[in-house]
């Protein structure tokens, strides 16, 4: 019996990586007098990596990320406008309008009522609350869980926390790392469904994924109908 | 019947103000050859009261607010090694050892398992988890509640989501705008428990304290014998 549907929000509900993307290259663009685009990619990159640890996700973090990739790709003869450029890009990013994903409307539409649902997000607290509110769905989640990684403890925390039976929970997101893999290792449905591209820090290795049980789906309009099937079974 | 009691946590369980007064001691050492201490301060705090809106509280956004304020007040001739220490700052104010004010182990270990402690606190979700991982004290807590913001209404979701009456919420901070207000606001107990310093966004007019029950106590020393006497009424 299933009871509550939880859905990630960045590259689930509404575009994201696109945002980081374009920043990256619009970061290239900026640097291109110092270094070709490719090397740039791969220091931001690595800064990028060797910084989540200390920063956490976000465009916060990114940014000083870039701010520090610069330096050092220039030796640090980056000039105060470019570094200006890239606190100006962090607000930017902040502000991005919430694009929703095709078919998240109708889906989250058609759910609520029907099941408990909740968003359960990685990231920037205030960045992810203000991305909620700003994406006119906010109504039809009945709770936001916005933790700082999302593993199978963290899960377990969660619903435990609400008396929620692992059974009867779904879910649902892009990352097989952070929302399908952790999900379906405390029993919980996990539906996968890709995004247009991956994250580098998100890519898990096949070997991972032997002997878990999960669903792919090609699109979010099609959850409906597994939620029906699974409740058929 | 007091069940629950919420600490606040920067400043109230553990030195915090204290790690941003020193960084911003620092910061105008860094720029002393282009400014004076004091207009270079006050530039700062306007940054940082123009950018709350989009960067939230914490380490990363001050960091930025300070890289924004040396391109400013240096109009673009800030070097890449002057950046380069603001990040580095960032890093190492991340990374300050958690230093529990006094009386805060005696006082959480008194009061554990007789009644529910939570830790309510306001900020950067990543910094404030690890800070409660690094604290040594995290354990005593049944529940730990990371908001953006502490207004009437956040708090009287924190309670209605766990069923908690107002009447036997009790919530300690340093705060009285967001610990002490917010929480007399829904008619719960506010503890009133100032810090060594306040910081400048969180002070309120005297008019708004007008008709608000709440205690104010010297040291966190004080809080078992207080929650004794409310107790006894």
């Amino acid at each position: 019996m299933i009871t509550t549907i939880a859905f990630d929000a960045d590259d689930t509900l509404w575009h994201n990586e696109r945002i980081f993307i374009a920043a990256k290259e619009r970061f290239k663009t900026l640097l291109a007098k110092y270094h070709t685009p490719d090397w740039i990619e791969q220091r931001l990159d690595d800064t990028e990596i060797r910084n989540i640890a200390h920063w956490g996700y976000g465009i916060k973090g990114f940014s000083l990320s870039m701010v520090e990739t610069a330096i050092e790709l220039t030796e640090g003869r980056v000039s105060g406008d470019e570094i200006a450029w890239i606190v100006e890009n962090a607000r930017e990013m902040l502000r991005s309008p919430i694009d929703l994903l095709p078919g998240v409307v109708e889906t989250v539409t058609a759910l609520s009522g029907r099941y408990d649902l909740m968003v359960i997000t990685k990231g920037d607290l205030f960045d992810q609350e203000t991305k909620i509110a700003r994406s006119g769905i906010g109504e039809y989640f009945t709770d936001v869980e916005i933790v700082s990684e999302k593993n199978r403890d963290v899960y377990a925390g969660i619903l435990s926390r609400r008396g929620i039976d692992p059974a009867g929970f779904v879910m649902v997101g892009n990352s097989m790392k952070s929302d399908v893999l952790p999900a379906a290792e405390i029993g919980a449905h996990a539906v996968h469904i890709p995004y247009e591209t991956e994250w580098f820090l998100d890519r898990v290795d096949e070997s991972a994924l032997n002997g878990k049980v999960f669903s792919r789906l090609d699109s979010i309009r099609d959850l409906p109908a597994w939620i029906e099937r699974q409740t058929r079974i």
